[in-house]
């Protein structure tokens, strides 16, 4: 080993480890989410960490683009780590061509250089389910329910998905007269509505539109919350308007046919930012905690993949913060941090010991339990019993010489304190009716 | 949506997607691993994939360094990708301070920027398990037993693995007369022995040393394979080698204790390239299947995590190379390829069907069923039912109008081809019998 001077141990900021408690917490939200993925059709697919930037560039708007992790590799090679797992589908979609319907999960870290906040991490773990190659609504409505559905199994009862349509949305901007150039400047205000409030909001959008009076209006009604139906009434919508509002009412009205209408709600307001999206739109606040944000977000890009191809491939999907719910869970006191329990302990007293621990911990996982040797096999046993009742096993397999001699082993209940003298070759059955 | 020219979709080199047959032969082959492990009380943690570039520099030699993915991030700090996960580890271990002894493994994709090749690729998935903070020979011989174990959980029988000491080998050399600086170049042409052959690597070291006959000497004892107590004959070992060997002989007694002795060997030509190992290595070939190389490598490395730390801390572990495991049980038919099967497809007859049919779907997953709607309603039956053969169903539940109407649907039995007439108040009750 080269010497060197100690490296101080750090993480980048935005970076975190996780530990065995907590790792363990998100794996059983995973799980339990997959589990639905699978039983709605969704299969698993995985992609490199690494792509080409120019298969991720242009995608995310501007300030996306801005967040990449972009340098040039060994072979100056001009690359990025993923920014989110939509277009590395897309690209896969384009190399693989699956058979369409294509349903796929994919749970992966994407890498974003923001500033680091509480909650925002600069590496976080998301987890997505496209249906490829459907159009509406079908395959719209299945992701928000397997969505909802995935929710529910997770734990999580108290949360309301919002959804809206671009092309709706559109249409009422241009019906309060704001030209298709600013359109974007004043969804990203309407999306501030909830934080910023109605006053503010009018006051971004007059700034962009330059009207005080249509600005008032258009937020005052964005911020009512009508249903879809009051908004026909409110708003005289254009043919395409008209569409994207049965195409929105088409989805809401298969969600609530699965039974899912408590979770669902139209909000006009919900934009999304990412550039690619082109129909139904959604984003899911947990009610009792709105500060966690979105924890479930998405919509239909259909431009995407043509990117890619050479004809057009509609598509919609989910993603899900995993991050921000198991946050959520560990907060409402739902996710309970744990290690994965060693039943059984074997103490080898002294050195000597050892080799027939090593058999002894063999017919003990034969058996069925987990079980380790304990390394401190020169302490003597209140030491390795003590060590043994922190880990919380429920029982200890004690080896000393006496009883080795005889072909004996003491078999301790941890939860009890009993101790019997178990003949080595009755071990695993003695064992064997404890846990069968 | 910006408008933009086509991009070529496209993988970097040595990079790729795994699409749902792979992804999933993979995860069976993770999971029976990792449950084995799980049962040796190793519990799973995950650190970032980035690093700051001089917590992972100087540790895995020149070579090693060279082959990082480096650059300059946003901030203008000095990161690279995590190339293994041992360093990682330790520095967990020196900013956490577990428990010791610490039992983690971690499943986790490495990348290294080598001249990718069939089998060799810059991003793969390493799965490791350490024991962090215990002296050998216990640690040592439970992840060489913990390895052996999950090896044969996945299914493989026909495998070897190769044990040898770091301090052995170097004691050996110095008996051959080696002085210390050329140890590193000799124990590097040592490692071709197997590829090269005695002649060739005599050379190699005659090369190195200038003298011819000791080198002969050397290659053709380390050829010959002797055991541990013929060593002892043919060399004569100072007090540091003689240490290291019994050192060694504990960790294989205690192997063999354990039932595993028939998949060890002690084998003087093994030494892991890394610079970090300190004692016992190993490796691990597949007899009829040697072209993978090493599927299970690893050792101890006691200086290691000091380079974090004010103190020495011993640790020894094993990284198992999930990909080349699995390419192998792929080739020897030991690994089939599926897809997660959907059971039951819901055949809509028509847009007016959809919303009775979300309400099935939702009756049928209620039942225990994995479900999907077909989002080609618009189809006639015959070609939905063709989709659904293709697909491998069990069962589809088909919804035309004169039956919903009449509050039933029809049940088709896939693989018998019968079909029966359910009410929809009844259809959970039958699938729920079949399922049951």
């Amino acid at each position: 080993m080269n010497k060197q001077t100690q490296i101080k141990p750090r993480l980048l900021k935005g970076f975190r480890d996780y530990m065995p408690p907590e790792l363990l917490a998100r794996r059983s939200v995973i799980e339990r989410a997959a589990r639905v993925f699978e039983s709605f059709g969704f299969q698993p697919i995985d992609t490199p960490a690494l792509e080409y930037s120019d298969v991720l560039t242009g995608k995310y708007g501007e300030e996306g683009d801005k967040l990449l992790y972009r340098f040039r590799d060994n072979g100056d090679r001009d690359v990025s780590l993923r920014y989110d797992l939509t277009v590395p589908l897309a690209r896969v979609v384009a190399m693989h061509r699956p058979v369409m319907p294509f349903k796929r999960y994919q749970v992966a870290p994407v890498w974003r250089a923001e500033k680091p906040a509480k909650g925002r991490f600069r590496e976080f773990l998301q987890f997505d389910i496209d249906v490829v190659g459907a159009a509406p609504p079908v395959a719209d409505a299945e992701v928000v329910i397997a969505g909802i559905s995935a929710l529910r199994a997770i734990g999580i009862e108290d949360f309301k998905v919002r959804l809206n349509h671009r092309g709706l949305l559109n249409a009422v901007l241009r019906s309060f007269g704001v030209s298709d150039t600013l359109q974007e400047d004043v969804i990203r205000s309407l999306d501030k509505l909830e934080k910023a409030g109605v006053d503010a909001v009018t006051e971004m959008i007059a700034k962009t539109t330059g009207s005080v009076t249509q600005a008032g209006e258009l937020t005052r009604m964005v911020a009512g919350m009508p249903g879809t139906a009051e908004l026909s009434q409110l708003v005289k919508l254009d043919a395409d308007g008209q569409d994207s509002l049965d195409e929105l009412q088409g989805v809401m009205g298969l969600c609530r046919a699965a039974g899912m209408g408590d979770y669902i709600r139209f909000d006009l307001s919900i934009a999304r930012g990412l550039d690619y999206y082109t129909g139904v739109v959604f984003e899911t606040q947990l009610l009792s905690m709105p500060r966690f944000g979105s924890v479930m977000s998405g919509g239909r890009y259909d431009g995407l993949i043509g990117m890619f191809m050479g004809e057009m491939v509609p598509a919609v999907g989910i993603s899900i913060g995993i991050d921000r719910l198991v946050n959520a869970l560990e907060e409402a006191g739902l996710l309970k941090s744990h290690d994965i329990p060693v039943e059984v302990e074997v103490l080898a007293m002294g050195k000597d010991m050892l080799e027939p621990a090593f058999a002894v911990a063999t017919i003990v996982r034969d058996a069925g339990y987990s079980c380790e040797i304990y390394t401190g096999f020169h302490r003597k046993l209140k030491a390795q019993l003590s060590f043994s009742a922190k880990k919380g096993v429920k029982f200890c397999v004690i080896l000393g010489p006496d009883e080795v001699s005889q072909g004996n082993v003491v078999l301790r209940d941890m939860i009890n304190g009993s101790q019997q003298v178990v003949r080595l070759d009755m071990l695993g059955r003695v064992l064997g009716g404890g846990n069968g």
